[in-house]
């Protein structure tokens, strides 16, 4: 191999166990889950074992030039953690520690850690980090606070921003700051620990997280119903939400109910055109009572079957299928993967507007959707080989986008704009606003070095 | 009267009504509750009536390079909205629409109106607005959202910033921008509505807020605890924190206790060291359980007297009993207020250190606090007549600064940096941190005109 100043200087600070170079493992560090064929290909990859590891490489880079690509678990969905050409990938997979500090109800965790193993390591204490994306067992909490990432119980618990109190980040000069801490409330000086989060690695990279957990979750009720029509089921989602505060409540339409059937076999109505799964972790009466409620509503707009259960492992099987539809949609084929937001009372409009996208452009459309928080994922599938879908399925992919913002709606409700919905961003913000973000971007990463190919893209 | 430049635009812009310029006038718009001798006289004041309106007078100040200090109901604590000299005031008095959806359980606010009117109007649709500064009376939402204001009710439900779902600001080019809006989730671009939240004017003018609204709080029991030593009541508080999430957990000294009866005469114990006022909002079953096992926290600690209430009446006493502890105090001298946090398993610390801080410098020294949350108000009462005593006091004060640093802590934990807290805002943030907001302050307002006596202070 011919040697490269870049990579002699990474090996020469870090190591050659801490680099990688060679084609083949880089290819793993190329894509995320959004699988953007653009994706370029590093130079090397850095496996940071500390933040000293990142400020070195970051050091390096901005010495050299070379962009930084900040990488989690890759899982992400909008192309955030896809690879420049020649950039360096910097991951956090290494950095896994988790401190939990149950007096103050605190965490103190390394960004490589895996969501689940945050909630495992809180739950030995009895409590609870409630932000649960539902890649919760394969994606990190780095990566979590990149994005400012939802879940499921979301609707109730709100995102990952609303724990987290402190951030160890390195800025794009090499330098360490810490943010904030473990403190319930700070306000001196502006709210940095806050705009990092949700910045998709464009600002800085994080290599050390403070969380703030809360007593564990009550055990909760869940309802299931399926429903003869989309239309009902938003209506029924529209109903609950004005009524309660429910601790989750999610939405799969038909394709989806039959894509994890496929996988799951779980006895779901193949026929019906949607599903909604509504949980309560109220108290024993006011959970009985909101359950009751909610069924009224479910069958006020029409569902034909309502099945309740406060059985653990039972509630715990119908979430895994609400988790596993992305990927068992992702069996029927390349998946270009939205994540559009509306204010709640238009859903329905944008349930309706996205099947009439679908049938327009040709394209199958399936959605899923944190319903609850009007963030809803129309999945656009179709053949990456076959050059007409893939530019139908394109064509729609920014047609659903339009439609959101027509409705008041957001491009982007949890995954990140990254790259994928970085032509949207401009026409999403406004001149003044997205003057205003690059005005921040530019005052913290002159060089425009922190994952370049990312949210604003070339500056 | 003479005519000068800037009040003639204001005056054309404005029209006669919505611009004070007369001595007597301005000076009921020259101090916060601080009191900070060294406020200035602002060259006017713009009482704005709408975002157009705040927008004619900073473009003015733009031009003309004239200091603007935004300001709400003038309840702060940390000079934050004393005058400048030659400034323009920005007052938000004016401005006062609440409008509440229910079905998405948001408000759309104006910036003027008081905390408590938001809390009246959620109220009125059976929600609720939680965060809840004692001065809820007689603070606006937008000084509140200025200063990410905290309250009695945080320490279970968090702070201002948990609250705001979108922004409209205007700059200080005088360009107004909407940031997020009424969606529960939206990541498209940097977190600039948390950005805005907490900077104390210092990078545009809050004229528009959208806030989120939860469901009415259960009717709480409330349970009041007398403890013969400080050390006593701190241990209660650590053990309680511990155990559970109580919806308050408020403390107050002998010296709070005593002024609080001066005024309000509802026999509390003066004799007593300390007081604690905590509450569980839970179920009925569940809140029993708690006050149970804080009781029984509070006599291990010592506790001589435990008094638990669930009627409303008496519940909302005696925390009007705390709300009052700071005006009653401030009826024993001059007050220089701290804002201190600390990680809760130093609070012990904190509450001795001051102490000594106290009989050191020969100051009386007054603490009560949101101690749940680790917040801490010493309040320094003196003489501002007597130099001898304003001397003492000004360096006790920063003496309890420099402790809370040193134990790990904030020098602000919701009253903000304003002008009182400035000197300190280096040590605490360190060089680092400081030349990062400095940077943002700059991209935001390279002339720095707005706020320009707080926080950062002259660039
Ligand atoms: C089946 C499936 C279901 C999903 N469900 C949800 C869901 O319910 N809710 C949800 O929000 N998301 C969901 N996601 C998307 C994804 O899991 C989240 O976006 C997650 O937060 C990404 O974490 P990661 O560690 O995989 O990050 P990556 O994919 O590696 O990176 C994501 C972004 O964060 C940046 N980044 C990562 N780590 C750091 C760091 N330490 N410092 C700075 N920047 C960093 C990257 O540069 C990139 O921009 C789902 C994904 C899949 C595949
Ligand atoms: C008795 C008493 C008890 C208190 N208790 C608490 C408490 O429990 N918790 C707590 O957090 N605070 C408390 N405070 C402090 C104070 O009430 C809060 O800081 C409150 O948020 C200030 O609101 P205001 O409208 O009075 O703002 P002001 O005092 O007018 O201004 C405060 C700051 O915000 C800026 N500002 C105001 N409005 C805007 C706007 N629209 N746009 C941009 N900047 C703006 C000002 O420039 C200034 O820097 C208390 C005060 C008193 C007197």
């Amino acid at each position: 191999m011919t040697s490269h100043p870049v990579i002699d200087a990474l090996l020469a600070e870090l190591g050659a166990d801490a680099v990688i170079t060679h084609a083949d493992s880089l290819e793993a560090y190329r894509h995320d889950r959004a699988n953007d064929p653009n994706a370029g290909t590093p130079l090397a990859v850095v496996r940071a074992a500390s933040t000293e590891d990142v400020q070195a490489a970051v050091r390096i880079a901005a010495r050299e030039g070379v962009a930084i690509v900040p990488r989690g678990a890759g899982s992400g969905l909008s192309g955030g953690s896809s690879a420049v050409d020649g950039a360096i990938v910097i991951s956090l997979e290494r950095m896994r520690q988790i401190a939990i500090d149950p007096t103050v109800q605190m965490a103190v965790v390394q960004p490589g850690a895996f969501n689940a193993e945050v909630k495992a390591a809180a739950a030995a204490h009895g409590l609870w980090y409630p932000p649960d994306p539902s890649s919760q067992e394969f994606c990190s909490i780095g990566g979590n606070v990149a994005t400012n990432a939802g879940g499921l119980c979301c609707v109730k618990y709100g995102v990952t921003t609303d724990y987290v109190l402190g951030l160890t980040v390195v800025l794009a000069d090499g330098r360490a700051v810490k943010l904030g801490g473990p403190r319930l409330k700070d306000v001196a000086g502006l709210s940095l620990t806050k705009l990092f989060v949700g910045s998709e690695g464009t600002l800085g990279i994080v290599t050390e997280i403070v969380l703030r957990l809360i007593p564990a979750q009550q055990p909760p009720t869940t309802l299931v119903a399926m429903f003869p029509t989309l239309a009902g089921a938003m209506q029924a989602v529209v109903d609950i939400k004005a009524a309660m505060r429910p601790s989750m409540l999610e939405f799969m339409d038909q394709v989806a109910i039959n894509a994890v059937e496929d996988v799951m076999r779980m006895e779901l109505d193949r026929t019906a055109a949607a599903m909604l799964l509504v949980q309560s972790d109220e108290s024993e009466a006011v959970a009985a009572a909101q359950i009751v409620a909610i069924e009224a509503f479910c069958e006020a707009a029409g569902a034909t079957e309502c099945y309740a259960t406060s059985d653990p492992d039972e509630s715990e099987a119908l979430i895994e299928a609400r988790r596993m539809a992305i990927p068992a949609v992702e069996r029927r084929g390349a998946l270009l993967l939205e994540d559009v937001g509306v204010p709640l009372p238009h859903l329905g409009d944008l349930v309706e507007g996205v099947a009439q996208i679908a049938e327009r452009n040709g394209v199958e459309i399936s959605i899923v959707a944190h319903a609850g928080d009007g963030n809803t994922h129309p999945l656009l599938v179709f053949d990456r080989e076959d050059a007409v879908q893939s530019t139908r399925a394109e064509r729609a992919f920014g047609e659903v986008m339009d439609l959101a913002m027509e409705l008041g709606g957001t491009i982007t409700g949890e995954h990140g704009v990254g790259r994928l919905k970085q032509p949207w961003l401009a026409d999403y913000l406004g001149d003044d606003v997205l003057e205003l973000n690059l005005r921040i971007k530019r005052a913290l990463d002159p060089d425009n070095i922190m994952n370049p190919g990312a949210v604003f893209g070339p500056l």
